[in-house]
């Protein structure tokens, strides 16, 4: 039996092993290690899964949230982490990026490589309200481990309240964005979030 | 604003923050240090949505099988990770995940609670088209990052042959474990698993 295009398939699957070596700012609670992307991206999409009734529009074709957050951070394989709030490192991020789209879901069958293509641009042009969700929980997540975590991640780069505000304020879930407003009051309060 | 039903479910979120801290007995392609159970959950997830043309029945509700994978695990925060290959570990193995899965899952409100547990539940008894998929899935990933990973898992504890095809043998899917045999033999001839 010849597997040629599961051969493709599994020689993608493999590769994107590679994503739980990609470390991002944002610390773990337990042991303060540096977050993976694969460790982001499960706990992101089972965050999509679980506050649905918080997205802004209704009807909302969940599987495809599920999808594009699965796939979102492939291209820092080969782009890297970049950081939030690195004005800097964002300036070449996207041609990064592209550049790594191109070469990783180019493993897969062709049909398969235009499907991922597809969504990882649907998440990145933030239009539909599918990719509107997913990128206000790829804001989201980063903040909760923050904010329960003493805010070891913003401390180790010195990020202030306005900043994390106006980086989420775009965030369109009302009772999400309200929750943060909430708990980011409270953390300066706490002294773990500079004024 | 009161938050009630929310801050159930972020504190449900913040909490399986613990599955990034459970590690497997598989070993990383790149580094060789142990996959934990978060970045297991993504990876999984991701070959549900990729390899589906595989799966033994037709018109699979995907969506499930996706909610499965990326709870499937969560009850490991309290009972630990049980080695596939450990049979005296797989004799209490059903009582301390029980009682993980009723602390951990009842952190949500009470409807997703019933809803996680049910998926859980679906999982584990292996009935239903789509968990058996899930199941399949859930025994394939480790036997690839032990293919190309050059057998350091299987190394490590003495895996024979046998028992990876023992393991393996109910995978419905007949391309899944056509490719399972072909590889498994070749990994013999290569001397990355023992006869």
């Amino acid at each position: 039996m010849v597997f040629e295009r599961l051969n493709q398939q599994i020689g993608f699957i493999v590769e994107i092993d590679k994503l739980k070596q990609i470390f991002r700012q944002t610390l773990l609670l337990a042991d303060q290690r540096r977050e993976n992307d694969a460790e982001h991206s499960w706990h992101l999409t089972l965050m999509a899964v679980l506050l649905a009734e918080y997205a802004a529009a209704e009807d909302l074709d969940i599987l495809r949230v599920v999808k594009m957050l699965l796939v979102h951070d492939l291209v820092e394989i080969d782009a890297g982490d970049t950081f939030a709030y690195d004005a800097e490192a964002h300036r070449d991020k996207e041609e990064r990026e592209v550049r790594a789209a191109e070469r990783i879901f180019n493993l897969l069958p062709s049909d398969q490589a235009r499907e991922v293509r597809r969504l990882w641009d649907e998440f990145e042009a933030r239009q539909t309200p599918e990719a509107r969700y997913a990128a206000a929980l790829d804001r989201l997540q980063p903040v909760l481990l923050n904010l329960h975590g003493g805010g070891g991640g913003w401390r180790l780069h010195g990020i202030t309240k306005a900043q994390v505000i106006a980086y989420n304020q775009h965030m369109e879930e009302a009772a999400l964005w309200e929750y943060v407003r909430q708990k980011v009051d409270e953390a300066v309060e706490q002294g773990i979030l500079e004024e």
